[in-house]
């Protein structure tokens, strides 16, 4: 039983409240809720959805990779959307992304989110010895 | 460390977006969010809070055989209802399927599910030795 | 591999559907969706947001000590509120609690949870050797 091991990813934006990018722990790493939000800090409110989930997901390759994880290991991806209607598209933006792997997977749909953006996603990966 | 396992269950309707039923890591199943659709792959939308709710919570008993877990071995059980008044109905409904074990549990509201359905359901179990 | 361990933590209300405060395995403890109930069972729905957001993580807090895990050992804590505005008092208020550890955090805004309360909260922690 290791402790956990609490890191940011360089890269990407420091988090904006009290957590971290993400925590490794037994061999998992658990991904913080992510929003659309670019190095620099801006958040991607006014974008399409296209681009919305593009950044979150991005932000999620650059924090698995810094964790010791990668997409390819991925466990288990949560979608939370503001307007369900989007599920086809999120689907379809997704598979481009990850390719053949297939975690196991919830869209859960969530009234306006934070700073009104379209899509947040959390992540759960395994970690490489 | 073993490499996570990704699996859909025989006898289910295979998942309809980009991902699997389960995936199998470090001695835990995490189940996909699983929505009241029959065998066949027909959504149960119409049918009563009780109907849909059994639905899901039977194809999270196949999942969770299909992975090396089992009902007894939940771990943390979490269902999205549309709506939260249902709440009494659920945890009725939910006694009677799981019997004298008693997982980490969560409620959580949310607006109307894909499809129109009334909940989702999704799952930790412990997969035996 | 252990069997999953359920439990519920002395000095709390018990819980008042059919689940367990939290279940340990495999080195973690999973966390049931916490309300701001106290410990005769009161629940805090007509209190201010504060006193609402402390009373769920000091149960929290107590629950993590009974699974033999606590506060510092936190790896992921996930907020739903009824209100996303509250997010910066939420932030607030628990980095006030929580101190300098910063585990993986979601914030999921909700439609109105139950008994009308304005926030639940769920967590993983790691256990102690």
């Amino acid at each position: 039983m290791s402790d956990p091991l609490y890191l940011n990813a360089e890269g990407l934006k420091a988090p904006a409240g009290h957590y971290s990018h993400a925590v490794v722990v037994n061999g998992l790493v658990f991904v913080s809720g992510l929003l659309p939000v670019d190095a620099q800090g801006n958040m991607l409110a006014s974008a399409s959805f296209e681009v919305q989930t593009r950044q979150a997901l991005d932000n999620l390759a650059v924090i698995l990779k810094a964790s010791g994880s990668a997409v390819s290991r991925l466990v288990q991806v949560r979608a939370y959307l503001s307007n369900i209607e989007n599920w086809t598209e999120f689907n379809r933006i997704y598979q481009a992304w990850i390719g053949d792997v297939r975690p196991a997977r919830a869209v859960v749909p969530v009234p306006g989110l934070h700073h009104g953006v379209a899509i947040e996603i959390e992540a759960v990966g395994a970690v490489t010895d």
